[in-house]
């Protein structure tokens, strides 16, 4: 059934059954607005908007996963600022000529992330438009918000996991050179989404925070100039092996992959010196934070200039 | 200049010299998400969208009024559930060819909505997108939230404002009976949203509530199925007497118009009978709740079928 052939009740209807409520949800989906606990005496609220034909391609990426790749970029914001997520707000417009079973998809693949992270998903809008938007919107609760400005000289920078995969897929599918179901796309489709191990190591221990949403070439300089440091990059060659074979395929240097790929909700953390012993093993050190305020590679000018790929 | 041709960092930079923070707001505009101050232990979140050529039509209305009618549909929402609304986070996808101004009129017009209720813009997000999408999502504080289904045989309904001067603005519009610079068609440009009276009469006292955002042909039987009960329509018709000028030019009956008519963003308020007396007088009494899961009119069938007019 096509969705402009099913009553506004019933399609929200099908998507109340997608949606679980978890804790804190005192009145979920069905009236002029949801209630839900407040959890903390800070919350952190964010909003990501996503496009057919700009932020996701539906001969690319099944609903299930724009649905969660959108899910993924909206929790990472809250992580990005000290927060855990607890309620996602789902707004969707729709042309209406789709199938049903398509929006539920999407809604299905915003549920699986919202599960893994016991986040509820307690409303929304479902409209008609001639582009299919999703805008989603996630409150979190905070105790001390991790800011982008709290980056001191001296500071070590460590990336929660190596960004590139991302990016590579988007060009192998742009070029042609993979179909949609390659291995080599996944991330692409779906960025591996893992704050367990940052939430654990301690946000107070965190003087700045961001997740990689357009792509490190991008995001480092956004640090560096709230925090008025400069940032000199120093990673170690060997952490990007993992990309060689990418590398040779796309013709792109490791590196350049590594720091232009967005969307890859992997999370930039900024640690006083005395804390760099204790941080996870799979965290990649990414360098150190310097007087100035350009973003440098073992103290010279980037191999490379511009800015990342991004949404 | 057009929106393609600014940075966006400096475009979120002029909206955020748009948007004021007001009480609660710990971190706005700039980071990965804000940072609000929990205003109550239970809250209100709900999401509106609006898009071009759909919600909203842009030689009909200005960008001011169309920005501050999504907000006043979303402030709507709170209300209604018995809350006071506190922030908004303002999500937009726009084609990149309108001027700038464009879309900062849009802003200002969402913040003049936001001033008028001390409510704060605290972020959102701003991308491409083919068509142009407004999604906000409004979040507020709650003591006791009123639902739908809270209505009980006897209680008594009321209407804070007479509805059916926005659907003969769309009309006269649709019909080029009228042009947009035409008083007849202001109430369909930018609704009055006065629920100033409603949050002084007091939540408490009321049983079930709703704002008239899909006309009350559409609403009404919402409040009816989530109560489980039925509603007798007795309105005075003398009460609709406004409409008699716009009836006769549209050749539509004014209980029509008054019925039909969506966006009004007035409440529908049920209250048990011995609040009866305690009423604001410019409350209109739209009927009595009733057994049964029926609308009638006079204990008779509605003279008209269908739906209401809505986005």
């Amino acid at each position: 059934m096509r969705v402009r052939d099913m009553g506004e009740e019933a399609l929200i209807a099908a998507f109340a059954e997608i949606y679980r409520s978890r804790a804190g949800v005192s009145v979920g989906i069905g009236d002029d607005g949801a209630i839900i606990e407040s959890t903390s005496a800070l919350e952190v609220i964010s909003a990501d908007m996503a496009t057919d034909g700009i932020h996701f391609n539906r001969s690319w990426s099944s609903a299930t996963d724009i649905g969660a790749k959108i899910a993924i970029a909206n929790l990472g914001d809250i992580v990005a600022m000290g927060g855990v997520p607890k309620f996602l707000i789902v707004a969707i417009s729709a042309p209406g000529d789709e199938e049903v079973s398509y929006l539920l998809d999407i809604a299905r693949g915003i549920e699986s992330v919202a599960k893994d992270f016991d986040v509820s998903v307690v409303g929304g809008d479902l409209v008609a438009g001639k582009t299919l938007t999703i805008a989603i919107t996630a409150l979190g609760s905070v105790k001390a918000p991790v800011l982008r400005s709290g980056a001191k000289v001296g500071d070590k920078i460590f990336l929660t996991r190596a960004t590139g995969r991302s990016l590579a897929g988007l060009l192998l599918l742009s070029k042609g050179l993979a179909s949609s179901d390659s291995p080599d796309v996944r991330a692409f489709q779906r960025p591996e989404f893992d704050p367990h191990d940052l939430i654990e190591f301690g946000f107070e221990k965190i003087n700045a925070l961001m997740d990689v949403s357009d792509g490190l070439l991008s995001d480092l300089p956004k640090i560096a100039k709230a925090s008025r440091v400069g940032i000199d990059l120093t990673i170690d060659e060997k952490e990007l092996s993992f990309l060689e074979s990418l590398s040779e395929k796309l013709a792109i240097p490791p590196l350049e992959l590594f720091l232009r790929s967005g969307e890859e909700h992997s999370f930039v953390v900024v640690v006083d010196s005395k804390w760099q012993s204790g941080t996870p093993e799979s965290w990649i050190m990414l360098g150190t934070v310097v007087t100035g305020d350009e973003i440098t590679y073992f103290g010279k000018p980037l191999p490379f200039q511009g800015t990342s790929w991004h949404w």
